[in-house]
């Protein structure tokens, strides 16, 4: 069998995730890393991974199948996924929500004229969360849905807390309210605000000397970021922030309460949940099941840009459709 | 808009869920009810629902665009949907797992034949859960998946309970073994035998002066359906069964734990719910929602046997890929 060959384009948390998934997945193999820094000064978590200056990828079309873009949503994919799917087949994590129907038109006119095949937007959400609402929604078409994020960490909000005067080391926990999560599950369909469904805990240690009065309101009044949440701040030494607060937990609830029936009375809930230890490592296994379906869907001749919405689930599976009707359906 | 045009053969409890169905989809409409029954003895849950006999639908090919067929797996579907699917697009809920094989084989063959499209072994599980499985056992290879039911009505267990000699009414409720789950919550991937995994809850209204302590040890001991569980026979009063146990409950949870990173140490849990107060109407939602997927797919010219599997998520939505995009994705 030909392994899909994979290339990953940025090398932070993420790509470092892809580079881990592809070893649980014998039909794949790493083609290469391209990093915008020197190769030289890249370590690389496997032994002996290829590592290329990303300048040079255009060179090696010829050995590489799928290009998995590890770059962030802000500046990088806007600005890499259209370019790249001018040289290869393409996979994004592209996460802006308002800005994902630009995003797709940008990344299907470059695939579409290069003839090449591009996935954006894939991962748990937008991913695996857009797909259960879609499926949800189609079901339970009289109903209310709701999406939960957390316990996890908030890489913007952790960002932000960081550029406060006197904060050291910054990390931010978004999470769901329980009794709203109840709430919903008890078919009650209630208006949420945003300040019902999720808290927002901050652990900070701060500089020698900071006011820690003026770190706690500064983050508590943040515009967009915490004004319009429950909001606690902890101070915490650098100790006890380097030993808990270095992993990056996440998680999430996607729930459709819905009415069936003679008079629309009966109470349907579907609930969808993840608990992740590593926020990346799954976002990269996501990602890497997607290369499998797109190698499938470019051998059968598709080109341009697709979501999970369009991508039928057995191309996921390594498993052929007589085996999946067997065992698995 | 052409709205899909949806028979009916067989009605039961999920017949009478699909009709209700219909009316929450305002892009279908009911275009006959076929029964084995006289007709005229047919009582439907709308007004004016035509009702036919089932021999006469052969003769309404121009008139139907989708028929969901809502027979028994055990003898009706295997018989039903082949002959059928000779004469129109359908869709079916069979649900014997290990003989999903050779329904799926002869269901194909007949629709290729005849240049339909037939999807197969929809519903909840199969179906929803059996899509849980793929996109969970596809994104996390190294793990363990498991599937509880309930808490909910066994039908076929219920009915074994009526034919204990003594029993004037009976029902079963299969439940899940809340500590099994919470194993499987922690990441250790238990391994968990039939009996740790769900108990059985037998709800008895005995005939006059029947022998109460043979009517339990002979459910208890019953090969196949409850020796190999925990099982408790609670006996009631005609009108406590009456008044609680005249509804269709049924629910249950699919969950992949599995292992990612350096060293595949990093726990990332999946798991997926569905709570429903009526499972025939719940099963029903699912039938009518992929008629569209039907509709839309044979309008492209397929045709054949396919199954949850083989359907990208898009075609079950109301919604165009643009409007998926910008809204649910």
């Amino acid at each position: 069998m030909k392994k899909v060959r994979i290339g990953i384009a940025g090398y932070g948390n993420l790509g470092r995730g892809v580079e881990l998934a592809i070893r649980q997945n014998d039909d794949m193999e790493l083609a290469g890393i391209f990093t915008r820094r020197n190769p030289e000064t890249v370590k690389t978590v496997t032994e002996n991974a290829p590592v290329y200056r990303i300048e040079d990828a255009k060179n090696m079309q010829d050995k590489i199948d799928v290009m998995i873009i590890c770059g962030g949503s802000a500046t990088d994919l806007p600005q890499q996924t259209p370019e790249l799917a001018g040289y290869f087949n393409v996979i994004d994590s592209f996460d802006t929500h308002a800005r994902i129907p630009e995003h797709f038109s940008n990344v299907d006119k470059a695939a579409k004229e290069s003839g090449h095949l591009a996935f954006i937007s894939l991962g748990w959400d937008p991913g695996l969360f857009s797909l259960n609402r879609l499926y949800a929604e189609s079901i339970l078409p009289n109903g209310k849905s709701y999406t939960f994020w957390g316990k996890g960490v908030s890489q913007g909000h952790s960002d932000a807390i960081r550029r406060v005067k006197g904060v050291k080391k910054g990390i931010q926990y978004t999470v769901p309210v329980e009794s709203a999560m109840d709430a919903v599950r008890s078919g009650s369909q209630p208006e949420l605000s945003t300040r019902e469904k999720h808290t927002r805990e901050c652990f900070v240690v701060p500089e020698d000397g900071a006011d820690l009065a003026a770190i706690e309101n500064e983050i508590k009044t943040m515009k967009n970021y915490f004004d319009q949440y429950d909001t606690t701040v902890n101070f915490i030494t650098e100790e006890e922030f380097d030993s808990i607060h270095n992993k990056m937990p996440h998680g999430g609830f996607v729930m459709r309460s819905g009415l069936t029936g003679d008079g629309e009375k009966t109470h349907q809930m579907i609930e969808y949940a993840i608990k992740l230890e590593s926020n990346p490592e799954f976002t990269a296994s996501v990602l890497i099941c997607y290369a499998r379906a797109l190698a499938r869907l470019k051998s059968e001749g598709k080109t341009g840009c697709m979501t999970a919405f369009d991508i039928a689930p057995a191309y996921l599976s390594r498993l052929s459709g007589e085996e999946l009707r067997a065992q698995m359906l």
